[in-house]
């Protein structure tokens, strides 16, 4: 497994030089900026928004239409009572304290985070050891301007930290509080410890209506609003489990102090499923053997709890087998997700799962793992798949009384022998009046074994003694004249229950982000001045496809130029003209930096027989031929049915313009 | 022109059945509904959902593609000064007022449209005439469930009432006010005057952070992100004008009150296009020439204020000719917008086009018309297209000091001469002290006939005198030796200028839900006991575009059926199986609900000879033919390459499962 972040091709990876590149060709920009910025809001430009829409794509082929998922589209806007109930409200918070001289406001988590590791950098330094800074983590809440000291610690306090960092999402806020106190946590600004923390709500509040009486808030998962449509999609599915949901769509979260660029953000676009599966029978998948043999590298809870970060690599058949994970449906997931990640690009060598730790868990989750990447800013969540057991469906339907449930028809029916209640309502409200109502409930809330004890009082005696609290002394006498408590049999021909839910979550911003770290990385160029940025996407995934270079603006090439432009579309494959005054070098340069794989010239060989050349990104190489031979070769690689290496073996290789390229350089 | 709803064959539309039927196929279902609902709120299920991102889909094609558009995605979250510079936070608001019996909160233009209305109605009925009811009028704040008295009015009253409907939206607060006055509109529900409009802001209010010192607003259009990175994108198309940046993205509006389904919402997929244009020369554009003979229903703003809403039919090229619509570019995107509603099927005796009136229009347009479609909420504002001219750029780089201009290098250069000061710095400040920046800034502010005549004073005597009214007694008398003014020539290479905006915005959901009532029909069931629901959408923007349906769930027929849907997937066709017991001919009734343009049936004969056959949606006709060669049929038909009746010709007709399906039902 790799461990620091390098580019494509394993070169150190200089995270200034990309983002710099990302924000000249407009990946994405800080929203709002001429107005000084807002941090944790970031807009996509053109070849971000491509780059976005192109993996939603594949997210919808792979997903949605492979497991014919039921797409929803639901409201951001949600009101308080949905929330309330779900328990975000009260529990969707991280824990912030304040520093008592300047103001700051201070992740918790990540204020112990940065102390912790800065002092173990400066042990580092004092035992002459070398320090490698990560830029920019995102789980840092400021940049350390400060930098550290150099002071040894004992070898003991140093074994501390560390348990303490791989542990550190595990913490409550009191234990924060706890860690900040015992170690003497100090904000590196002022030399002030913060205040203990407290809970901030990460959910953006407003008020739906005119009258303000409606307290709503922005959604912070896309989850909800599935939930509350479950009975409606269970009916468009004619009843059939399992099924899954699914939907695309914005969710906020305001973050405390968010400054590590795409990698954590207020606003940002999701993809998340939710899998409805009958909690009997293991929760077994019927498409689990397509996958069980998918290698995965597993991060368990475990090797967290005891210090440690060592991942262990074994098949998801195995790992469910060994009960490492829970069951064939999150297992399931964890696969198809690696396999999505693998298809856009993701370096292979840079995914891990890591399970989470239990006071790490959402409110709602039983089991979770993460698909985390590793980039410039250490692993990363970008992928959630949570086992939300019954909890959603359960308090939803609890609170509103609908009923969120699966009916099945039993194969065969079950009968059912239990003790029954019979009470006779025109003699017992009369006989005890206003307690009439308390008293029936509390018959009736009677187990089973009290029930037999009653019918064995009531045949015994002819009357029973029922604890009702609220009434008198907390003991009714109750005649058999009133009460009849029998030994009943019934046939069930329909089982009910509510099902749980498997949740594969996708934060695509962060997807994106990594994405493009991935596929980084420099060329000398031939004049070996200096280093070139290329982005390597896939051709399915790339921005655009192909970039169109006339050899000059001149008009002899616009006909050749609008005819190839015009065939491209028709193929569905989009592509860009660039016909600006830059030398071909510096054209093909430009999109070698928006990631664009494939590039064709029109030069005065075309206008004289139909010829174009093509020509690669990544391996700067190129063929010559006919233009509707190139289109072929260019849709099917896009479509991946054809590597560059066929296409070089099928169509002559073309030199010339090559050396064009050099010279103008 | 048509001037009522009907269906897709003329039969007058029948609201209650649609909905009914768009409710139980799960187009759409209100938001929250086990928690009461919220109104102007709707989620989309499973075909909802996938009709829009057809529909986005093929505006992103005709639109972004077609014109090499800049797309942008920019977040919805947006900071308060934004929204205060554009002017959004003054005067985007609705006018409300308040029943002072019942508290009820009714907007203002809404409740004189209501009461107007069921006045003209009683007035109607009193003459004997008939009356039309529109169901759910999306401009009526509440069904009129206590109805209209029938009161007979005088002649001159109803034509009065008639111009005050025909251009209710060019009332502000005050003159509505003045409406409510004069004509004594009371609540039909308590009988009361409502209180005198006040203005309502229609954004929704949040505050971003931690520290509830960054108020901030849910974006009410995709268009100030565009704005704000006008630079940028300029940038990122080599400073070439003019262009388009473009977005896809949802939108928020704190209705006052809305009831009218999908037509009235609080949060919206808006699709919007900033075409960047030079103001001089016109606003020609280029390619008007494809659109110059195309046809549109024209209403202006004149015919309007004289209380009267007939449309002219003309080209797009005479209407721009005659100055009824003020530019090229602006007519361009009226036809553009007009070929694109054609294409997803909008019924094109249902389109037309209204210019706003003066106060109607929004604080920054200078022109603009809205593309309304005929529904049974009657004509809908579906596509606004506004002139924005340079206001938007302009007041934010007034407020931030960025430069949103284009610089643009002229062919000539241009020599200008001028009267310029040139002011003495060391001996002018000691001079005038404290005075001597308001003095220096006097002389700047100069217009060029001043300076001549302040050059010639300087000449002749030496001196010259400055008026500076906060300084002394307002006359400031400078000598030559502080101060000199010479004719100098010039010359620029470069002309500065603020771009003027065309934006052509869709409400998309507006779109979807008048697509839904064009394309709906109803057919006598075969049995003829009941009409049976028909979505005749085109195969492009279909849901779904094939339904399989095998006899029964026999397991003989799965091999058949999954290797179908296969081929199908890797066609890029989207398919459903259903293979429920009902019987065909239900499991068909079904899909015609849903828009399903295609179905094929796997049967016996399928088992032996590969054959299946292809029945179309609103024929009802089959044809049978070997697999591949209906699959082939059917990416033709959804690439509308051919009709079915090419289909017909081509593939033997098939009738014997048609005598199935009438035998089952």
């Amino acid at each position: 497994m790799t461990t620091t972040a390098t580019t494509l091709k394993g070169q150190p990876l200089d995270k200034a030089a990309l983002e710099s590149l990302l924000r000249r060709r407009l990946f994405y920009t800080p929203s709002f900026e001429i107005y000084g910025g807002v941090s944790g809001l970031y807009d996509y430009g053109p070849p971000g928004c491509a780059l976005q829409a192109n993996i939603i794509d594949l997210w919808r082929k792979h997903f949605i239409l492979e497991e014919d998922m039921l797409e929803v589209d639901c409201t951001v806007l949600t009101p308080h009572d949905v929330l309330k109930t779900s328990g975000h409200v009260d529990k969707f918070a991280d824990w912030m304290c304040k520093d008592p001289k300047n103001g700051e406001i201070l992740r918790a988590d990540h204020f112990v985070e940065d102390v912790l590791e800065s002092r173990l950098k400066g042990d580092k330094e004092a035992r002459g050891q070398k320090v490698e800074e990560k830029e920019e983590d995102p789980k840092k809440k400021k940049k350390k301007s400060k930098g550290h000291e150099a002071v040894k610690l004992d070898d003991a306090v140093v074994q501390e930290y560390e348990e303490v960092l791989a542990q550190i999402d595990n913490y409550n806020g009191e234990q924060l509080g706890e860690l900040i106190k015992k170690y003497d946590l100090r904000n590196p600004a002022t030399g002030e410890q913060p205040s203990p923390p407290v809970a901030f709500n990460l959910m953006f509040q407003t008020s739906i209506g005119p009258s303000s009486n409606l307290p709503g808030y922005l959604r912070p998962e896309t989850a909800q609003g599935q939930f509350l449509n479950f009975a409606k999609l269970l009916e468009f599915n004619t009843g059939q489990m399992p099924f899954a949901s699914a939907s695309i769509g914005k969710s906020y979260r305001n973050e405390i102090s968010p400054r590590a660029g795409l990698l954590r953000v207020r606003e940002f676009l999701m993809a998340e499923i939710e899998h409805f599966v009958d909690p009997e029978g293991h929760k077994k998948h019927s498409r689990f053997h397509e996958v069980e043999d998918i290698e995965l590298e597993l991060l368990d809870r475990h090797t967290q709890l005891s210090g440690k970060t060592t991942t262990k690599r074994m098949t998801i058949g195995q790992a469910v087998k060994d009960g490492l994970v829970d069951n064939e449906t999150l297992g399931y997931f964890l696969a198809r997700i690696h396999l999505f990640l693998k298809k856009i690009g993701i370096d292979q060598s840079k995914i891990r799962f890591r399970q989470h730790m239990a006071n790490e868990m959402a409110h709602y989750a039983c089991d979770c793992w993460d698909a985390e990447l590793l980039t410039s800013g250490g692993w990363v969540e970008c992928v959630g798949c949570a086992d939300r057991s019954a909890y959603d469906l359960s308090v939803h339907a609890k609170k509103t009384g609908a009923p969120l449930i699966v009916r099945q028809r039993l194969d065969e029916p079950k009968v059912i022998e239990e003790w029954e209640v019979e009470i006779e309502k025109k003699k017992f409200g009369p006989f005890y009046k206003k307690d009439g109502k308390t008293i029936e409930a509390a018959i009736l809330a009677t187990s089973q074994e009290e029930r037999g004890k009653l019918a064995k009082d009531l045949e015994e005696t002819g009357k029973a003694v029922i604890n009702v609290p609220s009434v008198g002394d907390g003991k009714v006498e109750v005649s058999k004249d009133l009460l009849a408590i029998k030994w009943q049999k019934r046939v069930e021909n329909i089982r009910e229950y509510t099902p749980n839910v498997i949740e594969p979550s996708f934060g695509i911003g962060r997807i994106l982000y990594s994405l493009m770290e991935h596929n980084y990385w420099t060329r000398a160029s031939e004049g070996g001045d200096e280093a070139r940025g290329v982005l390597s996407f896939p051709p399915a995934v790339a921005p655009t496809k192909v970039l169109i270079v006339p050899l000059s603006s001149h008009k002899d090439f616009t006909p050749a130029v609008r005819k190839l432009s015009q065939k491209l579309r028709s193929a569905g494959i989009s592509s860009r003209v660039d016909d600006s005054s830059a030398s071909i070098g510096k054209r093909y340069s430009r999109n070698d930096e928006l990631g664009t794989p494939f590039g064709v010239t029109v030069d005065f060989q075309t206008v004289k027989d139909a010829t174009i050349t093509l020509r690669e990104r990544d391996s700067t190489r190129q063929v010559r031929a006919e233009e509707d031979k190139i289109i072929e070769a260019i849709r099917a690689l896009v479509e991946g049915t054809k590597t560059w290496q066929d296409i070089e073996s099928e169509l002559p290789l073309f030199e010339g313009q090559q050396e064009v390229e050099v010279a103008v350089r």
